[in-house]
């Protein structure tokens, strides 16, 4: 059975689409892997791409590819909305079929010794890879940002993981690590008032009690006219999607508040619906076809999370062939 | 208006009876507070004492009642199935009505220092009121028990917030803290099948990804001859009561499982149950009165919350006239 992780690479240059072109290059039309998308922002100055494959295929031209983006990029010019330590601001590796989260963390440790060996830039481990307690979340390691990391890397307490404690002149540091699939998942209330949305959003969410691993929070969607609680959920196995859209559904009703509709931004493993999906089939006294088509799949999650704008694309191993 | 709080003293003595009476006795008859009950336990060799009323008419019977036991309990020659470290092993103030928790956390400092003065029992205080972030949960500051104590006391990590850093020779270390009410609450799942109680415990704890404020496990009751799923809720206002049984039906769907009852052990606050009411009077359109007798708040509570053995006496504030 091929492994395969989805990587997600944070470069930061959102602005100069030549320059992310030959930036990405050395992703493009790898064996072993696909560069499924990648997506400049201009307002963030940062691009994001998406690898999906063989994690060892991808060691190499994840090498090629910094290089050209630590040469490219000089953190000394660099401004955007989104925060960011380094020239290539964070790789993640996620587990998603036939490889576990150590064998994940494995790769991130590979990936990030090459890293500050070979292109001498200090590299952070984080999330599931990292080797100290304080270095879990990326917020806190990027606390100070590039400017602040000069100092900041020189600190004993802030020694990088792999490499000199002193930040690349142009390139800054990188955070590389191995996490759980994100998801990024919003439910529709068929309201415009805000205050409801906040108030679903607080019951969910972990930060005020709800559950663990949901982060989110109310947004009005200005060109649909109503709210949403928008969430990420860091851990689908815990808080799968069905409990979590119950859980709305359920607080709902003391607002007299239709829940019509909900989506899914970005990707999804196919993990993500089967667990859900197999809930209302459970409680239909039915049973999934496990051996379903991404497209029937897709119909199906439409049918019982109320997914709008979902099709099989959005599902990460349709992507793979 | 009059502030309510309710304390509950643990003493380590439950086998000798004639004991416990001498030790609770200055806590009969006084003005201002009412002794609720006393609960003494052979196999924890440990007494639970309930307190509710003015927490200012408490200080000094508390004072006299653990004089007592210090001077009744040695603990060098105590022994059962609870874990402690003194004769008086915690004592926590919990606000019930008309006052709040910082200032519960005010008198619990102030009877922590009494207690290390004029009795000379060095003291921890914990929860809300405690003053290290690694002093919060009384487990941590227990391990040990009172056999390690002698020596843990000793390491400047653990000197006593009040008081001298050696334990009493007789009757160890003391914690005193404020904390909300935790509410003792027990789901009937229409099922002998352990499992199943087993899965939804998981779903709705704090510890697997669940509501935060959730302690749960899986319990088969012999004489009833079902499982239950048995909770603690430590945060009633972020986790309310009606929350986690619609999650515990949305889960038992799927098993086809009929959730007919569930039960409170020990008290809850009249708020517990005016909070989730609302819900089900909002849900239907209805206004819930605030003016309700506890009478009339515990048969709602048996109809919408499927409380069984449940009637006024189990609110706190119907024990305070």
């Amino acid at each position: 059975m091929p492994r395969i992780v989805q990587c997600v690479p944070n470069f930061s240059e959102g602005r100069d689409l030549d320059a992310v072109e030959t930036i990405v290059k050395p992703l493009k039309n790898r064996e072993g892997f696909k560069l499924v998308s990648y997506e400049p922002d201009k307002d963030y100055n940062r691009t994001v791409v998406t690898l999906l494959g063989d994690p060892e295929a991808m060691i190499e031209p994840l090498l090629e590819f910094m290089k050209i983006a630590r040469d490219t990029i000089d953190m000394n010019h660099q401004q955007g909305e989104h925060p960011r330590m380094g020239s290539i601001d964070v790789v993640p590796f996620i587990p998603i079929d036939g490889i576990t989260m150590e064998e994940c963390v494995d790769i991130a440790h590979r990936l990030a010794k090459d890293v500050a060996e070979r292109l001498d830039i200090p590299v952070y481990t984080y999330a599931e890879a990292a080797v100290q307690k304080g270095r879990k979340k990326l917020p806190t390691i990027r606390k100070g940002e590039y400017e602040g990391m000069i100092e900041k890397i020189r600190d004993p307490k802030w020694h990088p993981d792999y490499g000199k404690p002193s930040t690349h002149p142009t390139a800054g540091v990188t955070a590389i690590g191995a996490r759980m699939p994100l998801i990024a998942y919003n439910i529709d209330l068929a309201t415009d008032d805000i205050d409801v949305a906040k108030k679903i959003a607080r019951a969910i969410r972990g930060s005020s009690g709800g559950f663990k691993h949901i982060q989110a929070g109310p947004v009005f969607l200005e060109e649909r006219k109503h709210v949403q609680v928008t969430m990420n959920i860091l851990n689908y196995k815990q808080n799968p999607i069905y409990r979590v859209f119950e859980t709305v559904r359920t607080e709902a009703k003391r607002y007299h508040i239709d829940v019509p509709s909900a989506e899914i931004v970005g990707l999804v493993p196919k993990d993500t619906l089967v667990r859900s999906l197999k809930y209302y089939f459970d409680a239909a006294g039915k049973s999934l076809d496990e051996g379903l088509g991404f497209d029937e799949l897709a119909s199906l999650a439409k049918a019982h999370l109320k997914f709008r704008d979902f099709d099989a694309n959005k599902i990460i191993e349709a992507n793979v062939t």
